[in-house]
């Protein structure tokens, strides 16, 4: 309603309550600058952000933007970054509503983004009862994959590694699928930022219940199982733990009828944790799993 | 409505719409550990946000924050920091309605502030016309002169002295004055975050107006000249110069009546920039018009 100039940006708030959430990225951390561009960064710095909102159930209306910048930083890496916001926004008819820039010896990225929920509950993560479904949508092992790959050095030569490469550099967060769920019925929901086990765990932990997984359900897409068998690793792995996808896992009644972008993944049960197997994982995690 | 703990928070917009202004602090260029404890990096983060919202004529209503946080930070100042965030936002009805932490080698604080205009039109800086005068509520000069005692580690032995010093560490923006002014028909306003001077050439231009002053209308706060008088400093370039006490400037109409809270500092004329005394400041600033 009003963008970047004023003291303040204003923004849209159709049903009376905003939702919003926000997210420092730091250079070293979040992102590499030699492994990642100024356009991709800002997409990334937008899309979790966006998917956190969606996670909600709310559709995202506009981010704000802090940004801390390097007096060396080159101009062309700060309109790259600028561009990425706006674009991430803009295929979800988001806006980038306003911004605050200052210096500083690393790139720093404070991102905040508001959603409207057009009248409906909130889908908060504790929602969760047994006999419930749990179900994903969006990409699962993606950036885990394409880390790797970057961290190995490997070259990226074929289509379906540069796909998981892409995937790590920016994600591709099924934003609409947010608003549907909460549509359909989800119970609870999160965007899967952590890795999926470990975000599972909060919400088998938020409803005071167990989450029950068989990875045998799971379709490992193509470029992420191509990674694995390029660096000898293991593809549930990074389906399982790999963070940064912001797919969202969401719960939902036994009875739900789910489009095809959702998949069934688990149930839940009385009992608390997560379950792979029907094994908890435990606090070890994945690792001593296996 | 929904506190910290999910993907997102949720905040009231009762006029559907939601005044955001969100900023960077970063150690070692807007605070300093040693010279401010984690009370007052929050009050004063806080209070930076929230001045900003009001300057648009809104009352705030709540903050997200975003966190980065050096392994070896005491606990202890984390914990000041957030009573530093709540301590301020009570002081206007305001909440903590969510944060994300990370980790990174400084402390980074990134602060989001919403506020609702309960169906006023929003106070934006260029709506200044020739003839309205212009006005200040809150303190000038304040934090400028505690920061010069400061660095130039003056023993802070008198009441006057500390009272500088304290608005240094943690301002005291007029956070009602920014809805009443809007109330009172202000045709432009800004919170004073950069030196008046600066500030209210920001009014000019965006109004496409002048703006002049009268310096011999401004009454110097006791402790801005005390703290003048011990390091031998002019306390009127504190006042016009000055950053970070979060003063409101704002435009009203000549015949406006305003409560004492605002002195009314200069009037708006044909033309351009800033003229003090008559003269125009110009691009060199306060330290080549003398």
């Amino acid at each position: 309603m009003l963008g970047p100039g004023d003291d303040a940006a204003l923004v849209g708030a159709p049903d009376g309550r905003v939702v919003v959430s926000t997210d420092l990225l730091l250079e070293g951390r979040h992102f590499r600058r030699d492994w990642s561009g100024g356009y991709d960064v800002g997409r990334k710095a937008a899309a979790q952000n966006l998917a956190d909102v969606a996670a909600m159930g709310a559709t995202p209306t506009a981010i704000v933007v802090g940004l801390g910048v390097p007096a060396d930083l080159p101009l062309s890496w700060l309109d790259e970054l600028t561009d990425g916001f706006a674009d991430e926004c803009a295929t979800v008819g988001a806006s980038v509503a306003g911004g605050d820039v200052t210096r500083c010896d690393l790139v720093v990225i404070g991102v905040t983004a508001m959603g409207d929920l057009a009248g409906r509950a909130p889908v908060l993560r504790s929602g969760a009862r047994p006999g419930q479904v749990v179900a994903v949508a969006g990409r699962l092992g993606y950036a885990a994959a394409g880390w790797a790959l970057l961290e190995a050095g490997v070259p990226v030569e074929t289509p379906l590694l540069a796909e998981a490469v892409a995937g790590h550099r920016r994600p591709s967060p099924p934003y609409a699928m947010g608003p549907l769920a909460a549509e359909l019925g989800a119970s609870a929901m999160l965007d899967v930022s952590d890795g999926l086990l470990q975000d599972l765990g909060h919400v088998a932990e938020a409803g005071g219940v167990g989450v029950e997984l068989d990875p045998r359900e799971f379709a490992v897409a193509e470029p992420v199982a191509a990674a694995a068998k390029e660096l000898g690793a293991d593809p549930l792995e990074w389906v399982l733990t790999g963070g940064e996808d912001h797919a969202l896992a969401a719960v939902f009644p036994a009875d739900v009828r789910l489009p095809p972008e959702w998949q069934v993944v688990g149930r839940v049960v009385e009992g608390e944790g997560v379950m792979v197997y029907g094994r908890e994982i435990g606090r070890r995690g994945w690792d001593h799993f296996r």
